[in-house]
């Protein structure tokens, strides 16, 4: 029943979007438009007889409120073009209301990332792009113009359903909650086929009012009901029967696609939304690594590989390409500078090793005794993979082509060579995390930068206070900067205090933090930063001078063989994001941070 | 039923164990041992009808076999005094058979943490202290010797039970295995009352023949029957069907109290123990922040929160001091070198954060609209709290026995104090993150350091190669040694490969991580090193050179204000790891490190 209707509904308001595409005809009147991807399936004997699932990805909405996380339009487009190639089905691509940035990286995303069939010729079809947006006219409308770049694209719209967020949040009570999720559905109608609506705090909210508004959304004519458990107190066996409550009680469920969006404060999101499959959701709202609000959302690929190595189990079969994940995780946990602890299920660096004598032995008798998932089959790095310095252009760019830096232009594939060189001089073997490591480099220090770091020279020890000498280029001033500074911390506080005095600021370091990149003396370093304005701090320290973090937040990366050059890198970069956020709020374009029209909640 | 199998199993076996220890008398022939710890669980009403959640750590055990972990008898005995002031009911403390080294560190835990009381007033025993052995005479003996020590103590021994496990690793038959699992638990019950079972691989074994095992292995005397999902396959729903199916259908089933032990390799774990406890079990096998072999096993925070939290859904109750958990969760992080991700749950740095301005609005009207835990029940960090260089020792020594450093000798306490007094010379304020730093510091670094770095000088910068000059004491041979060196790669890699050349060894760097433990430019670096005896290369680099897994890594850790000097001395850290570990090798006190004869697989 709700294969057929997931299948109605393509027919009727994506086939429509797709019908008028220049670049591919995809769909005809009789023919379903979701391709099964055969070879990505173990097990697709029981495919014909089962649903899609629907995969929506949220790193770029619900990841990028992660604190600290500021992502530049670079950054998302990379990620956005990676998730495309991972083959998800939707993008949600931000919250366009939320300043004018956040505005232009979603059409952007949608201009750029809605077209791309890259990797998708086994889906069919390109991803659907979808932005946020609370349930006001105002809200919708900005999201449609901001996704209706992309030939695919749907309007995402959401409001609370649980008394203490009307009572608390709201401030107005159940009718008017309803009025106003059918009115914002209504209209969102009037400009995309493709609608979704989330009714914030399911999880908490009256099963039987929960049911009435949903009826009434449906009624207005949204395409997929998300069920979020904002909070993240649900257990598998709540959550599952909410699904299953919601779904026979509400009238008209069967002509929508229902979803799932569980938080990780108990660590069962993952379990949340397997049972929210079992129980009829044929659409995940996930992220790459978890990350969201708090404890973070659902991680991607720990449902997708459930569902993977499980396909006589759950009732859905997906089309990701499951290749392509460990490359994801790894661009995301870069640029987002949210790491992935050793022991995180399937993207983690301990994930497929094994350090027990029995183990070991065990796996070398047979490697089905202890493995369930093979290494290649999320595309882990292939750590032996060497290119040196006698390595062309064609090897090195195809090698981006293989990590998922599919799109570059020319002039990109140029720089990161020229940087693959001089990493060759001094590093012997070269492996897919070092390219890695410098092409996420690349994105995240691009055009948009105002400093630049040109040298420094460090002295320190035991004995003495260290001494750093800066010199930065002014990109908008256009003239060199150079400063000295001491520091009680160390080379590299004292490079990050000349760096304040050349930018002319009072930063104020939040977290510090380095990685190397592969094993090795001659490893490269990663460094990731994270920063705010500073505030006075009084003589004595007291509490309530400390720093809120209600304030804007800037992170950074940088990559070098030396540390003390990544984080003079890291420090710069994050202040580059802090300059042009300042400059975008200015202008107008800047985010609102200050956290009262900002972002969502779901 | 089970309730009551289990206080009977109190009564009989750990109270005659009890009966006779000096030190405390806790349980009289009509009375329960376990005392519910009312004030603990949020709602207790339902506790007299609730059986008692058996919380069995396996921190270090299956914690220690994740790659890369090797925690000194220090160390350890600092886990076990937390986990044991945590609360937890067992401690598996190690596998005795798997080196000298290993045994001296588990009796060492059962006769200084076993009889500790510490705060379990409520709990009102110690700790059980339990040793893992393979299903054979001569391991069960070995562990008994161990863990004897201990007023309350415990052995745990394992066979496999999966076809694909006696088919290719044990090689020899399902009856050989039946008669192999019994007779090892009827000889551990001549020595000792308190006996588990686990039969590994449960989780793909014929259900059929497992409960025929398990059978005879309540027939021979066992008091806890332990099913693990040893690979992490299961889902909550096949692990929960297997736990009820045993239950129901192995004949006196209700004799014993079954446990879960599972791997989180596809993001389960959590989800699959509490499926267990619906299902019957009354002992969860669990480690804090879910380290263990690959991607983990069962994380102790969530499991014991979301029991916490549901306290009418489970059908069990706690008695863990949950204000103990992040102090614990951050000094098994610190000294095992495992760090947790920002969006962990419970124990995770964001887990308590809200970036979005939606959900900062609604915390502010009401804190109960998004906040399921208050970050005071599980003992979040005061950042606020503030020691500076006016604060004096007996203010220190309060706030070390509040963040669990409670048993502390003078002599310890002093050695923290001064380097307080030191640090507070440089940084303004201290918080418990920088005090916990310091203590885990000095734990990591006790008397059994050969190598101390005295000095360290470092020169760099972008347009010349870094030089570092490092001076170490070497105590062994009583004298003091300095070398300089240089690094392509800065500072830190320069004063490495000076410390290479005072210890007059190749040693390969396998992973380099820093983070800081506070905010601020004045905040302590923590650095983490991995490194292992290097191997040659070849000038091509060539892939089956490449170092392989299978070969010791030690782990260091060092902690300073200069992220220079904390790398030299988590470097030193790791060295005196490695040095230590071939002095015992060659005294035969090793541990066999080689991996034949080590460690589990459950």
């Amino acid at each position: 029943m709700l294969a057929r209707s997931f299948n109605n509904f393509y027919r009727s308001s994506v086939a429509k979007q797709l019908i008028n595409l220049p670049y591919k005809k995809l769909a005809t009147k009789n023919q379903s438009i979701i391709v099964p991807t055969l070879n990505q399936c173990r097990h697709n004997s029981n495919e014909v007889s089962k649903d899609k699932l629907i995969v929506f990805d949220t790193t770029l909405r619900d990841g990028e409120q992660s604190p600290g996380v500021t992502l530049k339009t670079e950054e998302k487009l990379e990620i956005a073009r990676h998730l495309s190639n991972l083959g998800v089905d939707v993008i949600e691509a931000g919250f366009p209301i939320a300043s004018q940035g956040d505005f232009e990286a979603v059409a952007r995303i949608a201009k750029e990332v809605g077209p791309l069939m890259t990797g998708r010729e086994k889906i069919g079809k390109p991803v659907i792009i979808a932005g946020l947006s609370r349930a006001t006219e105002k809200d919708i409308k900005r999201c449609y113009e901001a996704v209706a770049y992309a030939p695919l694209h749907r309007i995402h719209t959401f409001l609370a359903t649980s008394d203490i967020h009307l009572k608390y949040k709201l401030k107005f009570d159940r009718e008017e909650c309803i009025r106003r999720a059918a009115a914002a559905v209504a209209y969102a109608k009037t400009l995309c086929d493709d609608v979704e609506f989330s009714s914030e705090d399911s999880g908490r909210s009256d099963k039987d009012f929960l049911c009435r508004v949903l009826e009434k959304v449906i009624e207005a004519g949204v395409t997929t009901l998300n069920i979020p458990d904002t909070v993240g107190y649900n257990n598998p066996e709540e959550y599952g029967a909410l699904l299953k409550y919601l779904i026979k009680n509400t009238r008209g469920s069967d002509k929508v696609i229902w979803s799932t969006h569980c938080h990780n404060d108990l660590g069962l999101a993952t379990a949340n939304t397997l049972s929210g499959i079992l129980n009829g959701a044929r659409q995940v709202e996930v992220s790459i690594n978890g990350i969201g609000e708090r404890a973070g959302n659902t991680a991607l690929e720990e449902v997708v590989m459930n569902v993977h190595t499980h396909p006589d189990f759950y009732p859905v079969y997906h089309t990701i390409n499951t290749q392509q994940i460990y490359r994801t995780s790894n661009l995301v946990s870069s640029l987002s500078g949210m790491v992935v602890q050793p022991n995180k299920a399937i993207v983690g660096a301990n994930a497929f090793l094994h350090e027990s004598g029995i183990h070991q032995d065990g796996i070398l008798k047979n490697k089905l005794t202890y493995e369930i998932i093979r290494p290649e089959e999320v595309g882990i790095f292939n750590i032996n993979l060497v290119l040196g310095k006698l390595s062309g252009r064609n090897a090195f760019r195809s090698r981006l082509i293989e990590l998922g830096f599919s799109d570059m232009s020319d002039d990109d594939v140029n720089i990161a060579f020229e940087k693959f060189k001089t990493l060759a001089d001094t590093k012997k073997r070269i492996t897919d995390y070092d390219i890695f490591a410098l092409l996420s480099d690349q994105v995240s220090s691009g055009e948009s930068q105002r400093f630049e770091l040109q040298s420094i020279q460090v002295i320190s020890g035991t004995h003495e206070m260290a001494t750093a000498t800066v010199k930065l280029m002014d990109k908008v001033q256009k003239k060199e900067l150079v400063d000295a500074s001491i520091g009680r911390g160390g080379p590299i506080m004292a490079a990050f205090g000349a760096i304040q005095r050349l930018v002319n600021r009072k930063i104020r370091l939040l977290n510090y933090e380095v990685r190397a990149v592969s094993e090795g003396m001659d490893a490269l370093g990663k460094v990731m930063v994270k920063i705010t304005d500073d505030v006075d701090y009084s003589e004595e320290g007291e509490a309530e001078n400390v720093k809120k973090s209600t304030n804007a937040v800037f992170h950074g990366n940088g990559t070098d063989l030396d540390v003390v050059i990544a984080s003079a890198k890291a420090y710069v970069n994050a202040i580059n994001r802090m300059f042009e956020e300042e400059i975008n709020a200015q202008t107008g374009k800047g985010r609102v941070i200050s956290f009262k029209n900002r972002v969502a909640n779901i």
